[in-house]
């Protein structure tokens, strides 16, 4: 926890950050913070800063605070997954949300195993805490946005209006282009399920404006495919 | 598990593999494979190729096997790391080697947390597996060299061989030098502790021919960090 981050909710009336959750036990335990120490601190979609620890009980913790600091840039991507695991799903909004996308669109293709879309990872008041982990590790204070595209069809109508004026790459192993690098400019990249879309959604893909690019010669875990893919298409992440 | 990995030790005289162990349970319970299916394998140090199911008892299982395809290129690198907690080695270890580093060096440092050194994931028994899983995600078969210095000057000592006719980096937040893109190259890269490297071991390490560059605006995981500064610094990987 390189931030931590607060809500509105966690405010007092006199306008005191109050934690009692695993913040406040972060805090005491991990950092092992006293009365007076000062942490950085962020809220929820809004500007980062520094609050002063006034009292510590054995129940919560109270903050005074000041923020000035605009959050880091954003990553210039739109992420799209075949919806993955539940481990996998939560592992890729982590890190993902740490290197700054700020929108996921998880879509369903023919090799996705159909029980992921039974997981209760998938409603928001389970996922949400994996993106503020996201955040927390990489100082950020904004919310990335959640898709969720049950059908593949789903995903192929919202499509052209998410490619339209950007570079859209589709990670496919089956294919000469090597993956783009350094580039600047805004992206959606797809990534299949494992053992890859099949050829009719590479397809329809394609027809869609997305360009399919190879990930390399050795296969990863899709978490690390996603950080690897992000780390070298990007000029700066 | 996209190979399956064998030595030796694991054929019977009459040249069949025959294993008992999580490969078996593997191949039965997660590939669901059936006598006649063919699998994936390769020799450990050696070469890749088919391997045919003969016989599959409740205890274990026999393959007949040919083997042909060399095992991917490995990543020119040597992969410096201050000791990290053990769930951390184990990442770095797993993922540096399914991205095809062979040479690891685990070093001291002042912020390395000395009970680190305590554990007994440091023994090669205990570590090995995890090297192994690596190589069986990206299809490889050649077992990483994993070297330990419990000094920092151990280290030192070595650095200079190491670094001779390379490019060596040292990742370091208060530097204005980027890290390097798409290099061909053979690199020695160096990564510090959580809070990372004290000055006076930034200056010993540029004293040895390590250049300072900065890893990015935001902070990773180091697991993750390792994996966007090889898929960012390699021109393949």
């Amino acid at each position: 926890m390189n931030l931590v981050l607060f809500e509105a909710s966690d405010l007092t009336e006199d306008d005191k950050i109050c934690l009692d959750d695993r913040r406040f036990e972060h805090i005491v335990k991990i950092h092992r913070a006293k009365e007076g120490d000062s942490l950085k601190v962020g809220r929820l979609n809004g500007l980062i800063g520094t609050a002063i620890i006034e009292e510590i009980t054995d129940e919560d913790i109270k903050l005074s605070y000041e923020l000035q600091d605009k959050p880091p840039r954003e990553l210039p991507l739109t992420l799209v997954v075949a919806l993955p695991r539940p481990p996998t799903f939560k592992k890729i909004l982590e890190v993902a949300t740490a290197m700054g996308v700020k929108d996921f669109y998880f879509i369903n293709a023919k090799r996705v195993e159909q029980s992921f879309w039974q997981s209760p990872i998938l409603r928001e008041e389970n996922y949400r805490k994996h993106l503020l982990f996201g955040l927390e590790q990489s100082v950020d204070t904004v919310l990335p946005k959640v898709n969720f595209c049950r059908g593949f069809k789903d995903f192929l109508s919202v499509a052209p209006a998410l490619v339209a004026d950007k570079k859209a790459f589709v990670a496919h192993p089956y294919t000469e282009n090597g993956a783009p690098r350094a580039l600047q400019e805004d992206i959606v990249l797809s990534i299949g399920p494992e053992g890859g879309f099949i050829d009719y959604e590479i397809e329809k893909l394609i027809d869609c404006g997305f360009e399919a690019v190879h990930m390399g010669a050795r296969i990863l875990r899709v978490e690390h495919a996603v950080t690897a893919l992000l780390a070298s298409i990007f000029k700066s992440y």
